[in-house]
């Protein structure tokens, strides 16, 4: 059966609808099972039934269990399911985490493929709550994530980066305005560009500048910016910038971007920086240890 | 037009047919520009124009031109591409990778969703690279790859392996017999598992056994193996099996796998292991650091 | 050639990716000609050569050249295309808008196809015009599309209302935020509602709140809401509405929405409304009036 | 599950299978549903159930019921449904049609993308009914569609059209000959065209030819056409075309075709035409008025 | 570029659009190309360049170019393809049919997918071929296809049928009415199915019945069936069917099917059967014999 | 629901996802009951429930029993299936195979489709199983398939190849190396075609070469190949190339390919020859003659 993801996660993760998480199983299997699955046809008996355990072998915030069930049952939908953690959970050491139940040639099957998912989405998981742990807890920034999303995997991506607690940036460029460097060398200036975007724009869309340094910083503010991105800042620079903003009234929204490390989001936010989004959450996170252990049955 | 990526590359790399490249390009799209470009679409006039060049902001073998250039041709067939360094090369500084021309909305809308893609396969044929270029010179012995890829992206970054001179293990689980533990459990030994794969699989196939102790290589040699995989061993194991095989006659390869790193790597190619396979440089490989830098015509 | 639809359209249209439109006109080719077209491959001999001008028959907003182009090119890539009529240009009595040559035999196997899309878009456009002229010149407020578009249509849709002279609403429930009473129920008010929102969407999105009273607005003005949409006010209760919230600062924007009429949108933007809503644009608006006359060449 | 359409209604509607339901479906969520849904994610408890009805606002005639009911299923495959009234009913008021109960969450995010299907069907069945009952009781007069239908969703339509009582016209080029104006052109007269396409067309079809004039409909009956089609004849052209033709043996089916209003169809039914066909069934039915409301289970 | 197919051939044989022959091509390529080609990455150069032609290795009618050119162009645009014989001519001995010229690689790569489509299509025309010759010249009795085509290509093999100069039956279950034993039992008997299918079904359609005896028969002329299939009749009923139904007027169509061989379809011609349905024609031709000669540019 | 294909057959068969299997079915579906089924709709009440056996017509070997089900259940989720008949099993005379229940509108729409399917799975396995026979019991030549597979069906046949107890070749490009004229000329000669292919190739990959004549032999022996193909060799020729092949240590497998005939394959198998490669198995076999006989619950 079809699992709502985000059902099993506490946080307001973003729904993936069951035909979008499907499609890109399906694919995967075709990957990997469009010839067959040469060994375990030879080794294993067609009815030998079997279960597996998927263990955490590392620190790690959980994160695809739907997924991974879905992996199997697109290859047998006779394979049982249950989920030992939730979504958001840490585990360590040799903990369990799913189990799943069934013909063996089945399980082997679909292993590979599940694993190659989940322990993608566990490692961005993983990597958004270490960025999260280092924000000061008396602090309110967010951390969030950018559109340097896998291709073909967003929405599974973004989905992990709020399990692991931090937040999502615009799903897609058609969902707000962000204005960067060349548009305004396009536009012909930052007050420009806003004005343009305001009026073309959806009206339930802020309008974020990206500016480059504190002149720019003060003409955004000048033309009614929503949010500013301060791109590459120094430390310095971030805390004036912060500062100036805060003078203005209303005061946007402040968002670090570039270069951004464990240490320096602690620093960031300490200094009121709004939001630090965080390309490396999604292009750059290890993959999560996670191996399954397969006990044939006797 | 559609590119045939491997003419791109000086190796041997895999083809990947122009289908399946444009229908990942159009998912990845479709995940970014569905709702169109909010922001290009506001600021940026219809007719301006503009080139951008691809940069190496740091040390990375070059990958992915003809997947670049399609990303551009796919949101628009007038944009036009030029090459300024071959899949496979290597790229540092500032370096001009690629460069497209042609309508500034055109280039803005597709840049994210180019870069994406190129990053992830510029960063596996980077770590491909210094992978290989741990092993001494005058070993013969091979890094590959395994089937820990990214879900939808195995034909990408098979290739990216190739191009920084690494080679593919088997493709799927149709194409070769790998035998692993669970195998070997459920078939009731070694020697049986061995003689199942020889009577079912094609003929073309070798027949690899995944071993976790000596003892264990003693039976895949017994039963005939073509390729023993010498699973998670300590360097002084490891040592030990190839000492022990290369008395057999004929004697097996010898594939070595898990923990590997780069230290490991120039060891265990000294020890005269054949094989030497990294999950990491598909499930782990960090994104390469390449930006898209515009000039708006004037 | 793929083109790009935007291009053609001087305002800020929203871009459609080529792949989306052709996968679209492919979906609608296969169930008009998967059975080949039985009359055309009978009476027109395979080399017989014809024009074809596509006429319109009303007054319409011409909108979809670049949909209609790819019609015939996908039938038979030889056909040429020639534009007659820009985007978003009115025509009327029989002015010609398109002109495309080729084989007899492909013009006629796409005609219908082509002109399927074209008298939508074209009637989307036609009526998002017929409300944007409704708005006294002097008045900003702007009209609008909803989430009521035709399944597998919204990207043309949306593009259509903008060729109209109109505005786009959220392209998503991914988008923006939008509290509907349902939600206001779930979350136990008001006040939460918006709480949640802010501390879950991404900092991008304003929160936009649906209050189908004055004490709802209340509660929403003092909730924060950046935009509140009355929903299905009578005049009197608009006008009411909208002095309230004129008193607040930071005012909220004012989004009427439901039984909005061409005489009610003049009046309501006389009240200092700033978005009017229209499902009608997209689920009820006329199939344009457009033919396509033949000549054989002799 | 999947529900095969036609089972609920009583006419001999066209079956759709399943597969195409869903597909539509499913690209129809990806338009709304691919970033998640904000405000649901944010507002409503993941655990939190709730029930919804739809609502008849309006007269009309109740289309759709399995789409509705997939739709939801496929969001989220725990969602119940019940069905309240039956496809070809008539429901006026507030007449509770179908009900739907299950995660509040889902219900929310399924929402706009059912209605978006149910609305469009409903409404074109409605029209159907309206077409059919200006037909006077005692007339055996047919009230067909045409091929203008919305691209994607023709087999929705032709389900539709068949619900609200009316008939089907050829499913596709590829079904029945349709010799129009440009075809005898091309073929050089009403009598080539016609023995060609007996020629090459399958024997199970019928041909059917376009006539502008009597002295057209003279060369067609001459020419043995099995069914001719008067193209936007007057109601005087009409009443001696069919006049001509009754005085034929065996005499050819005749279809009007071109500027039909109800007041028309009276008419022309009383003077015995055979078929209507109606391209504003499928191009401009207004969407009909149906609501969802739905109620959080406390 | 995409091709027509039917502008190749001089009969009226079935177009098919070129999106739905690349949609096959591109998945035929992805069964047999998705993991790369092995032996020609490493063994040909990427630059080598060379021309291939395909012959005729036994007596066949030609039939495939189109599909032909655009498996190579699928894998290589740059690939050029030139006709050395029409779909629909005759080839023997060692005739070249067609001939592509570009890289080797990309000609190997390709060979296998291109031949699959040709020597199938090829067989199909060829067989029916020979059963239109075994129709004696004077007569003008049909010879058709069935709707038991192979999943996936009935567009091809339809269009095969006729570049033989057979002729098409009905196209799917949605296009005419054949009423089966099946349905004369469901429905009661031959004459309330025949009602039943005259009021419901398209008014282009004929109404054809299968008949099992010289009674059915009776029957279905007295319910006035436009088409009397006779199943599996032997000669002599054959022959008194013939006679039979020339005595009614107006007669009906006479369609023979079932133990079809090249004598007996002389024999059911001589007859004056109108319609023999050959169901081998698309489920057991067998295949061409063509093979692909490259020569490596020196 | 989604049935594993492998179980059913006790002999190893590839597996096929059931994505793979469903997405196969769903085309054809398309291509048949796009347009609904005129028929069964017309004639068939939509309550009325029917039975179904498929009965074997004459001598077969079953194959495709869960694609049979997955046929009808993609229809109509609501109609049961009866396996009577394993895959791998001979059935003859009107012995029934398959039992299927429900709609008899469902069994009827599915019907042709589920045949087609069938029909030439079970005729491949026929074939396949023919030629095994011809094999002497005492000796241990294979027989296999070969890329020669329908387009879009290629798991379908190779699944068929293995029920009817022969063996798969390499399953597409990717999956292993095999060596042809072509590739010989192009590297410069067998030895550098063998080195090359080594050196590129995935480790777990044997070397095949063809040649084509007892020189040819010699150096691909000299070069070390793996297993070496003759092509085209006569009967003397193939027994010189075998006692050649027995002379060398190691000594690689020798395949014979092309002219084989049943009594061929007794023969080549006496002489030792280890495989025999068929291309009739899947492009040139017959269809299995398999009837659906429905009864109508009374």
């Amino acid at each position: 059966m079809g699992l709502f993801l985000s059902i099993r996660c506490p946080q307001a993760a973003p729904m993936i609808p069951p035909t979008v998480v499907d499609a890109a199983i399906a694919r995967a299997l075709e990957e990997d099972l469009a010839g067959g699955d040469l060994t375990s046809e030879a080794c294993v008996e067609p009815d030998r039934r079997a279960s597996a355990v998927a263990l955490a072998k590392s620190w790690l915030v959980v994160c695809g269990g739907a997924v991974f069930a879905r992996a199997f049952a697109l290859v047998d939908p006779t394979v049982s399911f249950e989920s030992l953690a939730r979504d958001g959970e840490v585990a360590d050491g040799k903990r369990p985490i799913w189990r799943v139940e069934g013909r063996a040639r089945s399980l082997l099957a679909a292993e590979r493929t599940a694993l190659n998912f989940v322990q993608r989405m566990s490692g961005t998981a993983t990597l958004a709550r270490r960025c999260v742990d280092a924000v000061p807890p008396s602090s309110r920034t967010r951390i969030t994530d950018t559109r340097k999303t896998t291709p073909g995997l967003r929405a599974f991506e973004r989905y992990a980066v709020k399990v692991g607690g931090a937040h999502n940036h615009r799903d897609q460029l058609g969902s707000a305005v962000l204005i960067k460097d060349n548009h305004i060398v396009a536009a012909g200036g930052i007050t420009v560009a806003i004005e343009r975007a305001r009026r073309a724009a959806p009206h339930t869309t802020r309008v974020e500048v990206e500016v480059a340094s504190l002149d720019g910083l003060e003409e955004a503010l000048a033309a009614g910016a929503d949010i500013v991105m301060l791109d590459n800042f120094s430390d310095e620079g971030t805390r004036a910038a912060v500062e100036r903003v805060r003078r203005q009234s209303p005061a946007p929204l402040v968002e670090a971007s570039g270069g951004i490390t464990l240490e320096r989001i602690t620093l960031l936010a300490e200094m009121g920086v709004d939001v630090i989004s965080v390309g490396a959450l999604t292009h750059s996170a290890p993959s999560a240890d996670i191996s399954l252990e397969l006990s044939i049955d006797s």
